[in-house]
């Protein structure tokens, strides 16, 4: 049984990755820590676990951490998150997982100025493999450090990838629409994310390009492209709990069918049992993938402006953060990256 | 492995039996029917299991049904599952579990009363064990005809068995107002479930006594209670897809404390898992138990008036039918009645 | 024109009484106080008011609210309006009407009870006019001081009155569950209004006869009822922004028709344009009601336990507060109470 | 007082009709027809009138429809319109607004095109003036006969038009990305209405450049541009009620500043009353213009890609139907455009 400690545990992606871990059956939740909750019982703060576990928040400790987890998944937003990284990893006997932005560029003068604040690891930076499986699973599995990627970032390099690995669009402008539910926004309380705030809203912010999830997204993409990819992104919020849903514009180079976009979407992704790709015709629904690991990909073409439209459906939770995560863990250990991780989603 | 055919499966009950059996690690759905779908595939009707099943919807067959399931689970709305459990149930060595209104009562006249219609196999009336584990575990195992309680009647009558067993409160009468997500309603449309319908509003139904869970409460619990129980009862539509929030009033006979009618509950609930007894000052929330086989209890006394109020919350489609349908499954076949069912809610 | 000073304009009923003037025709308002936003344009926090008026927020000085309004309303929590309420009588020339709870009872003790906290101007206790007008428009009309009711007050009260009144029903025990939307809980942030703790949620809170609203019912059905009143009054939040939807368990005294029932309330209600009686078989929508004045009230009767099920809707932040507070004003002015509040709602 | 008859008045974009014209203080709706509901109340049908209105539903006469308004609102669906519209026109002195897309283009190959069927009235197309007043105020109050524009094409047009016609962004190819709300699919209920399938979903259709709406957004932005306009649209479907909200990503020619972009903005609606461009740094949010005649705009310029973002939210009920064919019916009739339009939307 792989052993985990979880630090920052009350928010929802730490409390994502406990839930996650109660349905694991090769590993488990041991430690877990909250600056807020400590001491108080998992199940007081999510109501959903009553009791399904006992375990309780405790403050933070390295030492506990590294005691009693075979791996620690480090949940804590960014800039937080780099305060804790470095002493989890002196050990390098213990497989690291952060969630946060803190780790996932090389360059510290990106981080630096996406991100508005100095980063207090650079030594770090490099180090981390980007933990998306679907295009970085040997390297994760050789790794020991892992840096899991944006939610926003997931749906749209996922969504774009064959693409760009094919050569089939131009690199130069790719238009980017996503759309979240509000857990995106964090635990975090504030008249943002009030429920009158939400309810029956539709509202949008950092528009203009100046989205911390770009150039994350420009970075992963370029590796996988001819040319240096730049993108044009604009996150709106809905009012659903979780979910992203991401339209892509991109303009073709060639004149492909839709049917054999399909075709090269679904070789892309054949080893990759998280990413369905739709048939013509049908589009992703967000509530499909909600509370999983999947993520649902459909497209066609608009013969008209000579652009293909792809669209991806994810859950931020899942395989925007928590879920992916435990993908991530699997690989590291050895196991089959879907332990755990294969509850389908409801509908209705 | 127990195979299992289900009638009726493109609506929301069936296909929530064929959702969990794609996680029950004993039993796996092998024939599924729909008239209305027949040929097509189930995740065309039900995107959340895209790429998860191959199951595709037949036309019904009686013969079909026995050969290929162990267990046939009938999902068809009340009027129209008396037509075809009684050729299923001719043959003696399959089990069958009926989930709707059709065989919950020994009366042939109760059941014309609050359903409005003659019955068609009123020699099978009386035959049928009354589904709800908590209370009728024995007589279950022991069956294979099973009627599945109605989804209001679960919440209902697991928030007030304890009280009536013990003789704790007045029979008549009891108060109890429920509010239904949207499912409740079916996957017919109507201009009732129209978004537009739904969506920030509120409204009631079948007000003043009329609704047919009635008898089956009323019937259930007396058998529980020293007199005849007599319940005022008024259903509410709430704007979301699933869960039902039961909320009762009942006059006390003593003066209890709570915490004394707490450790009752717990009592009562001890060898049920699926039923949580929540501690004072706690009382449920509908989300967290959305899409689970779970069931929330709190309550607190009203010193002033000397009534209690107890509340529960549930899945309609889980533990107020499909969850709670394999739940009976899994008891009938001398499984652990946890198998399958364990998954946590979501929270957010 | 009447001018308004509006205490507390940021909150919600604060605002709702700025936006609700916007459109009256013969008041409007001139002076609004925000803390928290001082110096910043009402139009900024309230982006429906996008350049529909220029008003700012000031910080609050009671000789500017009385300078500035011939009518000031104040729209502060309970326990700081009582702070404020005193000065802005003592000039007898200007007419208060105050939303919060601090004056609605005549004794002290009542006060601090339920509000667990000492009252600051035990003086004024008793000197305001409860501001229902559908049972007290004529001492409204010769008042210069308003307690505007509660939100659930306000639902349970004109459903319960015209029962009360006639002497249909037995004062004990009138059972009152409600339904509130999530600005009832007020614009400042907390886990409970978070989107993703609301949304797809159903929860109950002050369970146990414990809420503030029940002396206020009890005091105000009283003094129309032959005996004492009690009640038994349980809420819950329910996931829309706006309304509150309570349903009413009342046993009759002698054999009523529904149809009887339904004349008697139009009937009461004859004169009081904001209330509709619903017909036989139909019963309130919340959403009917949003946004507007109105009261739906539908009923009926269950005759297997001799009991009326009176079921009302409203707008908890129009006739729940700031359309109500309006309609005071409209009377106390001498105007036609209707005036500037007969904006029909929305459907869908 | 103008007398209004409105044909198809059950569905949502008549009904709406019949909501507005409530609160209109110089017209009146006086004949309403429904083959579905004929004979009934229209507050039957739409609770938000009880007892607001006496109207009651006809069946479909020209004769009764010319006799009682001196303007007839078409709110039929496309295919029906063009059967009515005709007979309606032949009398030269009614007015008459046609809310489908049967009479928005030129050219008869354009909407068979898109509309897949034979138009029947060939002989109209041309006649009528698109009815946008923001662009087309003159022609609409010298004509008799308007052709109202589509939700979606509202959203896009009010966004882009000044862009285009001062010649600032590339024509080929814009980015349209728009979100509506549910009330935008009718009121015929489907699979795709059901509450359980929008609820906490989002899903998007026709995409790829299909929608019938693209054909009239670019004939109207191609008059006001240098160049033929090509866009590429996807429609995406959200769960709240009303609203439409458009992203739109367009390519500048030159080096604008943000701030430039709004004061241009400014100029080309100031005179528009319902059209509010928003400062530097805000962005619409759909719930502050629901129930509206308002449409909000924001926009920011993306550096790095040379793009501007311009975000639109409306109502599609209200400005993107029936609130703007009332305002062309103000216009049309000589009177003030805001008149009977200037409420409010709700916050929260």
């Amino acid at each position: 049984m792989i052993k985990a400690s979880i630090i920052g545990a009350s928010g929802y992606s730490g409390a994502e990755i406990v839930r996650l871990l109660m349905q694991h059956p090769k590993a488990e939740a041991k430690y877990i820590t909250s600056t807020t909750y400590k001491a108080q019982k998992f199940s007081e703060i999510y109501p959903n676990a009553t009791e399904l576990t006992e375990l309780k928040f405790s403050a933070y400790s390295a030492e506990e951490a590294l005691k009693q987890g075979d791996v620690v998944f480090v949940a804590l937003p960014h800039g937080a998150s780099m305060k804790y990284v470095p002493e989890l990893l002196q050990d390098k006997k213990h497989k690291v997982i952060d969630l946060s932005g803190d780790f996932r560029f090389a360059e510290e003068s990106i981080y630096e100025e996406w991100y508005n604040t100095a980063h207090l690891a650079p030594e770090l930076l490099g180090k981390a493999v980007y933990g998306l499986p679907e295009i970085n699973r040997k390297n994760i599995a050789n790794s020991n450090f892992i840096s899991n990627p944006g939610c926003f970032a997931t749906g749209a390099i996922l969504a774009a990838a064959p693409l760009l690995s094919k050569g089939l669009i131009y690199e130069q402008y790719i238009i980017i629409n996503s759309l979240t539910g509000i857990s995106g926004a964090g635990r975090m309380v504030s008249d943002n994310v009030h429920f009158c705030s939400c309810d029956e809203n539709i509202s949008s912010y950092k528009v203009g390009g100046v989205h911390q999830h770009i150039p994350e997204i420009e970075q992963e993409l370029t590796k996988l492209a001819a040319n240096e990819v730049k993108i044009s992104f604009t996150p709106h919020l809905i009012p659903v709990s979780r979910g992203i849903y991401t339209t892509i514009n991109a303009r073709l180079i060639n004149e492909n069918t839709t049917a054999e976009l399909i075709e090269i979407f679904q070789n892309f992704y054949e080893e990759s049992h998280f990413v369905k790709i739709l048939n013509q015709g049908h589009y992703p629904q967000l509530k499909a993938v909600a509370g999983t690991n999947y993520c649902h990909i459909g497209m066609n073409i608009d013969e008209r402006t000579g652009m293909v439209i792809v669209i991806s459906a994810l859950d931020n939770l899942v395989k925007g953060a928590s879920g992916q995560a435990i993908q991530n863990m699997n690989i590291m250990f050895g196991l089959d990256e879907k332990i755990g991780l294969t509850t389908p989603g409801l509908y209705p």
